[in-house]
């Protein structure tokens, strides 16, 4: 009889994402530091990818054809020729889904990040990227701006999808970001039907302007120049109003010192940033304020934005 | 008898620019460092601006009121409280006119950057925008991405229009343009008339994508990517048509080893990149020889990108 395959059990992060960074809709995505989902993995006998266990949440299927952590698992055993083996998952869900914070890119990336720890490494980072997007796409659609970053850590730009191209950009040093997510179910699909199918060139050149000017504010180690350049003239005036208190509540985080105040990816969470973590603790409150006077409950986390992405947390690569 | 307030001539150089640089319409702009327009000044007794001499082109009045230099001058007068002074200006025109390379801006910025000299600089330079935008708004409309690189010099992003906020972006080390102009009339009026009104959200997003990756590129230093960043997506296919034989010269030097080949200003001017004194020579052939295809005879000119912007040649400031 065959010696068992099964290998000691691997943990992996992988943080949350900002993605459509104020006006840098389907292009610019950050992660941050202390939030983010884990996952147990290892090796087994029993070929493919078994997901034994999902906590945090209720609303994902053990089918790993049903989540981003076993698809991109199985599309990275798939990338690495590796069908042969199998991978038994454990995953810690603790981004809330449905919330614009890339819950499914970071379960994404999990998944491929330890099925390829527990190869033995074969696949790049960069290679990692598309058995994550094909993840993503699977029950999001196909846009990397949440995976990348949670990949790769820090800012990220995807210059072009298909083919991929990514540019990564810096992080600033004091930078500390407030993300608020209030207790409100919005529908990706329901932000993504009031986009606009076409947009005024004079809009658009208003908003390629601040997407020039966020990534020189990230390149100069500029916060004041990247609050100002976060006004999205495009997409957040027609997907503020799907949340409830969004403009009462960005207000307060300005009035509170906030540099700048957006959308995280479709929604509903809020970001703002500021360079002081006490002044980040006022903005939090009074974000979480305005969310309360329309009487939403809701979540606050600070933090800095991740240069590190994915990582291994216990086990082979530490 | 008072005595006579005619003072020595001083000369100042304004330099070509190439504005809508790539992706970024109305946005970014850059100055070239040995093409421009060089203008002569003297304060004399009679209030106002008196234009003495024009030589370069023959298409420009001497009346002060219908050419930018004239124009900039005064209202630089005006913004200095010094409306009483009189100057004396000789333009020396070398940027071809109606050609895409800033002429009318490099006028404008020579002529208030003369008479701030003139009055013992009682302006800075970014108070002197504000003359030279009404003198490019009277002629060519109100943008700011030709004026704004003239007289600052290297790469300017204008981020907002009104109020003017700027942001200067630094210039890659090895960046070598070569500029050619075809000898044919573009009109400016024909160039903004095939710009639509609207563009699909899906182009936006490819642009402002590049916008941003071309942004990276200038602080990265890296010539490759901002060669590839400088694909546009929504003005170039609407203008190119208009310029004679614009896409098999662009064919030509990107053949030639040009990292980038795009548009410069409305056209018909055409500029590429590289990071090579010989390969810019044998791109400038190559560009020529294509515009020859059309039977149009060219002017080719190949320098660098200008740190300084307007300068002063002889006189106070030297």
């Amino acid at each position: 009889m065959a010696r068992s395959k099964k290998s000691e059990w691997i943990e992996v992060f992988a943080p949350a994402t900002v993605a459509n960074c104020g006006p840098a809709f389907d292009t610019i995505g950050f992660s941050l530091d202390t939030l983010g989902d884990c996952l147990e993995a290892r090796l087994v006998d029993k070929p493919g990818v078994h997901i034994a266990e999902i906590t945090g949440t209720k609303g994902l299927s053990t089918d790993p054809t049903k989540n981003t952590a076993g698809i991109a698992a199985q599309e990275t055993l798939k990338l690495a020729k590796s069908l042969s083996q199998g991978v038994e998952i454990r995953l810690h869900k603790q981004i809330p889904q449905g919330s614009g914070l890339g819950s499914s890119a970071a379960s994404a990336v999990a998944g491929a990040y330890a099925v390829n720890i527990l190869l033995g490494e074969p696949l790049s980072q960069e290679e990692l990227l598309e058995p994550c997007l094909a993840a993503e796409c699977a029950v999001s659609g196909y846009f990397a701006d949440n995976v990348a970053p949670a990949l790769l850590g820090g800012f990220v730009l995807i210059q072009n999808l298909k083919p991929l191209r990514l540019v990564r950009l810096p992080v600033p040093d004091k930078l500390i970001v407030t993300a608020v997510t209030p207790d409100y179910v919005l529908l990706t699909r329901e932000a993504r039907a009031v986009l606009p199918e076409k947009i005024l060139l004079k809009q658009a050149v208003r908003q390629w302007a601040n997407i020039g000017a966020l990534v020189a504010a990230l390149h100069q180690n500029d916060l004041k120049l990247l609050g100002e350049a976060m006004e999205d003239f495009i997409i957040e005036p027609v997907r503020a109003p799907l949340i409830p208190g969004f403009d009462r509540m960005k207000q307060a985080a300005l009035a509170a010192g906030a540099l700048g105040c957006a959308i995280s990816g479709a929604g509903p969470t809020a970001f703002a940033i500021t360079d002081d973590l006490t002044k980040a603790e006022k903005i939090a409150q009074r974000m979480q304020a305005g969310f309360a006077q329309v009487s939403l409950k809701s979540q606050a986390h600070i933090g800095r934005v991740s240069t590190q992405g994915a990582r291994c947390l216990r086990g082979k690569n530490r």
